[in-house]
């Protein structure tokens, strides 16, 4: 699926809710709410989306579907499934529902909002100069800018060690972030698109803050007979033009090597379930400290949304970064960034997905070399069927003959490995809307 | 370094050993020996250079140097080390030694033969037509035709499962080999150099044998909600013609899947050390069941010898094989072979390397994943050590910024994980004998 | 060392800081204070102890030492160390300290108040009732009681799932944490000692909430190959009296199947470090899921302090659970608890440990069972060092004779081994202080 | 099940055997044959067992059942399955049998002999002097002695460096090995029991060889900061009189330290699998270097038998030794070894198990500590399945409230850790064939 394309729909299916005629119904809750649903002292953020009118009402949370009637100015809702899951009564005005009942057998209550409505025509670009950075990736970060899908944002990031692109240190913490970006609309169980138009380095030299392979990738016993030596250089010299990395002061051996520049960003999350906050060297299912060479300028990340809002948080740029991230960074360096968001909702694949032009790539990351890959087949399998509707045979063939893994770092606190396939491959398997274009 | 110009220069040097006029003296004991030393009842196989005459002789070991002297109709040798390391009485015919001593404060004999010369002028070209298969990579194998380095030999493979090029079961083995090829003069601690003239598909299917996803490349808990479905058919049609691989009976969704043909041979394998033997399902420094797309047509296999002759086993082709070989195979079909072997002398990575015309490749075996890549990234260490004298600083910059890894397979008992850089980057790094291009 | 020694010990030198003379000095600066320094928009929390006069004061910080002199009203520090450090001035009144200045090449600036000094004569035993939990180990949760060391508490837990000593479900929460409380005094780099004098199950059934094994603890293909059966039931009936449990509607099989009571608390732990919130699943430096049975009824825990206060959480119940909590869970059930705090000031070995009669116990928490196996087993090495003065070669004897490993659990987020020893061993090796008792 | 009673059933079922009337009739093929049978080049061995007479014979080979007639000087079998699954045409004489047909679609030829019988009455004692010492646990080494089910054998095992009883080393072979020992009726797919009756160390010292802790046992980025020390001295003296070994040469801190001694030995195994040939470092599924202190005097050990007469070797003695054995040694020493050989015909487990009077113990050996414990668990899990019949939800309550693992050595090729039950719990769970005790 092409980004563009994607994002066309969307647009026209928000523009449907916004100047459509059901807001206009004489109860007024009919529409779109983001509400905050108690039960027994615990907090969840739905998105809650009311149609009907008379007796007639339809509504859902969640995966919860809920049928109902208007009576004595209140909505009273009943929970749809095969075992009985509860009862609620709103009261909604204008902007705001309130509501109590039970769920599961436990008793609710629930409050809420209005889904936000753009109120600017199109899609806007917006400028934005970072003033400050956040350490965490946390829902308790204020955010610095509001967007809403499809807002385009220009923005830079500082490097690793918080260093701007003058080569001023702005911060002492590791990995420091621009951000967060709220992105309105965005519920729990969305997924939140990022399209990277640009990421470009924005000075002239890039440092690996460090010297020495990561004793992890190593065999334990060579490293007792490791050949301790002076520290050196670490600092790469961009020269843009050519679009190559030298080493800025190369020993003699190196005095000729150079790398091409493959500018990328090292950090893109959201908000934590659950209401947790992790310093920003961390990495999960809501992105973060991905340290993968995949997300580069005209790609396109895919992250599941766990708090209202998203919240996105992007750093930690690479002017080049090798497999496993072996000296415990890339080539890190402040970038210009330029990146559309916009939102797919109600649909999470749990994990995040990357695109660009040659392949679909789906990110495992957990505690160990072998769980990360296992997440990421899982998540590939998943994907496979969810988008081609292929049965487990079928999906068999498919990655036994043609699977690619990337090991992207193994050096944060959570491993990273990418299960990836060819699009030119994918674009032979016919999905479940139609045929492939083979046929 | 170029694969020819190396075996030029390792032509050159068997050549002057041979026919040299060393060869000619007196005590006709100067030369090159293939030996049997035996200590507290252990063997041990090595080769034996001695040189010299009077009361002056040079003789090595492995590791291992000696002064010695003509003496009663025998060559008296004495170990040099820091601490003195025993002494050996040798007596010498025109083709056999024997010999006795102290080695290591423990008592000592040997045995053993002249090393053999090529017969004939220059390396030949064989024709070998398989007629029976080895189960176990093994030093108990009887040689199925004898080499001398530079030799190339035409041969096939049968697939997988024991079928051959007409689709007859030949063999129940899993991984039926071809050979062993015993190669004149390799010795422990050589390095056996194959190079692949050729590694083609001979028929026109090539089958998964099996249609499920390993079990330990998926998430644990997602096997228990795994949907059980009807077994399908695994076989795939090879066009060589157009290059493409298709399942040869399709669900309908995958009726247009088509994927490059790629072939390579699963298993390159020498006798591994000690006296061992394994099924031809495992993997180690001695080579074996490697299942890496790496090992194909135009490339170089750089296995260590760990026994006379080392004992060349080849088999297990596919047609093409995804990263991880998650269904435990490739498309595994049957080959023409052609390659061509030579030998390294007394030098040894311990571990496989690869080389094709973009690639370097260091295998990294192991029984977990992060065993594999600790192996693969250490033996890429040395490996650059070694050929350009960099130090470990240099060596985390080269590898920081350029270090790919590929996860070929997961399936076998021992994982493969391979640390590869490219030749483009590595060209640009001085050696230890002269600058690099740039300069 | 002794649980009560050590706690007499800590007891006469905090009585010393409150009372000793050095209070009443002119400038009321000298004493112990509780500060928030910041350093280009970053906060870390210090203990800055102060005393001195004239032009002769010391000061420490965390690692940092200073010398100073009292001038025009305020305390000028110079930061020692072999490389120049920086310099703060500082005012401080009665109860509030402020100062600027710069470290380490960076500007800095830092308030604080005086370290607290506890205002009853004797530690004291409270009774607290909790009435809501946290369902987060963090900084961020408001604290339910303060604390000073050597206080106790007398409080009760509720079990995994939110169920009371009632069998009441009063949250939804996983993992519900009583606290957390707060411990005068204590500040990073501290470690807080939680000794329990009562972990007791206080209703009649607990449950395993769950009746299949953990996915990762088997074979993937055996799961592939698993049974499915109808969910059984996983309550037991837990027998104080006889200090059994049985299983509350067993099979015929297992209709005499019983396991002695050992009642334990899965949850111990802190606010973690960098103002991180984790879930109450996790579990890591700051303790928390650790899920093993070593935490039991007079035991002492030691865990790092991470955040002014350490905020101490308490939960999940265990009447008792197998190593590796296969199935995902211990005998769950709600608990009476009653323990002790302490404090040892400016000492932390950075990971949980664990002391009971019989055993020192080290945790190692990590991504994998490899990973938590080498934190475990570094920890003791470094508290072997730290306690005994051993060498590494001293260490290898002891560890190669006498280590044992309990593998506790393999399904939370984070894996967890201990290393321990027993103290039978231990108390035959001879102290940095004095003679092993056999001397 | 205890050993003796077992032992017993198993002799009265021989001796039935070996005196019955069914070995009289006059087709002399009646009875127990030992066979090799050739599939397609690939030769397995199997127990054959034929009764009947006329048109009415009945035989079994290993998982296969046949039915059949005699006629024409043959006996016709057909083989009995839900697919048709082959026929074979036997000869047989007196003490040898032939065969021939096809098996499940492939030619098929067999040739054996008639299984032994004990040729004195009861079991035996043997004293055996061993000379020579194996390196590899192969089907290829030749049997120092051949026994029957229920002989025992005193015997000698000398340290893992080659030093016998007297300190001299007479090998320099890593775990030297006593034996192979050759059982008689041993076939593939049988069980051998081996009881140790003793298990002493015989001489006053004992040698760690080395006294450094195993690089992979340690945290990757600490083996950087080692501080590195002289080697010290890694010998203990065993004083049996006490049970404790002390340090020969201990530092000043150690100098009163002292462990108790717990005999056990490091390597039992027998010829593994497929007539592979693995090094005595090695451990698998059919034993070997195990290292696992469960292997002491009283404890009997069941391996899986692979080839004919079972091939067992003995050696790798321990005084003692820490879990994870993390020096890469136990405390090595020579041994007086009495063990009493069993056969449990035709089941096996297909990986070690061991009994003592507390624990039954399950051996997962894998590749990393994780597939290590999900072999063990899983092999747990079968085990009560085909001792109790419990179903898995049983074997979860009884997993999750009472299994215990042993994690024995990480220094090896690979990895082994024990899961373990108290037999005390499992004798209150009702078996197969009656109720638990308790009932």
């Amino acid at each position: 699926m092409a980004y563009s394309a994607q994002r066309f729909a969307i647009c026209l299916w928000v523009g449907m809710l916004a100047h459509g005629p059901t807001v206009a119904a004489v109860p007024a809750i009919n529409g779109t709410w983001e509400i905050a649903l108690v039960t027994l002292g615990v907090t969840q953020n739905r998105r809650l989306v009311i149609s009907g009118q008379g007796s007639d009402y339809q509504a859902t949370m969640g995966n919860l579907k809920f049928t109902g009637r208007w009576e004595s100015g209140s909505l009273h809702l009943r929970c749809q499934a095969e075992v009985p899951c509860g009862e609620l009564t709103l009261r909604g005005a204008d902007t705001s529902i309130t509501g109590e009942g039970n769920l599961n057998s436990a008793p609710a209550t629930l409050r809420g909002k209005r889904s936000a409505v753009r109120p600017y025509a199109a899609p806007r670009t917006v400028d934005f100069e970072p003033k400050q950075f956040s350490g965490l990736f946390s829902s308790g970060a204020a955010p610095v800018l509001t967007l809403f899908p499809e807002d385009t944002v220009r923005t830079r990031t500082i490097d690793a060690e918080g260093f701007d692109a003058q080569g001023v240190r702005v911060t002492t913490l590791v990995n420091p972030q621009t951000g967060p970006f709220y992105v309105e609309t965005a519920m729990p169980g969305d997924t939140l698109a990022i399209h990277f138009i640009k990421i470009r380095t924005n000075r002239a030299t890039a440092d690996m803050y460090g010297d020495a392979l990561a004793a992890n990738a190593l065999e334990p016993y060579s490293l007792r007979r490791e050949q301790k030596i002076p520290k050196g250089s670490s600092t790469w010299t961009l020269n843009t033009e050519h679009g190559v990395a030298t080493l800025a002061q190369p020993s003699e051996k190196l005095a000729h090597f150079e790398v091409p520049l493959q500018p990328m960003l090292g950090c893109v999350g959201v908000a934590p379930a659950f209401g947790q906050s992790f310093r920003t060297v961390n990495l999960g299912a809501y992105g973060g400290n991905l340290d993968y060479s995949g997300v580069h300028e005209g790609a396109t990340l895919y992250l599941p949304v766990f708090q209202p809002g998203a919240l996105l948080f992007i750093g930690d740029g690479h002017a080049r970064q090798g497999d496993g991230e072996l000296t415990g960074t890339g080539l890190e360096t402040s970038m210009d960034v330029e990146f559309t968001v916009d939102l797919i909702k109600d649909q999470s694949l749990g994990q995040p997905r990357i695109e660009d032009d040659d392949f679909v790539m789906i990110s495992g990351i957990g505690g160990s070399l072998s769980d990360a890959l296992q997440l990421a087949t899982t998540g590939m399998v998943r994907w496979l069927k969810d988008t081609y509707g292929l049965n487990p045979g079928d999906i068999a063939m498919v990655l036994g003959s043609s699977m690619r893994y990337d090991i992207t770092e193994i050096v944060d606190p959570q491993i990273h490995v990418v299960a990836k396939l060819r699009k030119d491959s994918l674009a032979r398997i016919a999905t479940a809307k139609g045929p492939a274009p083979g046929e």
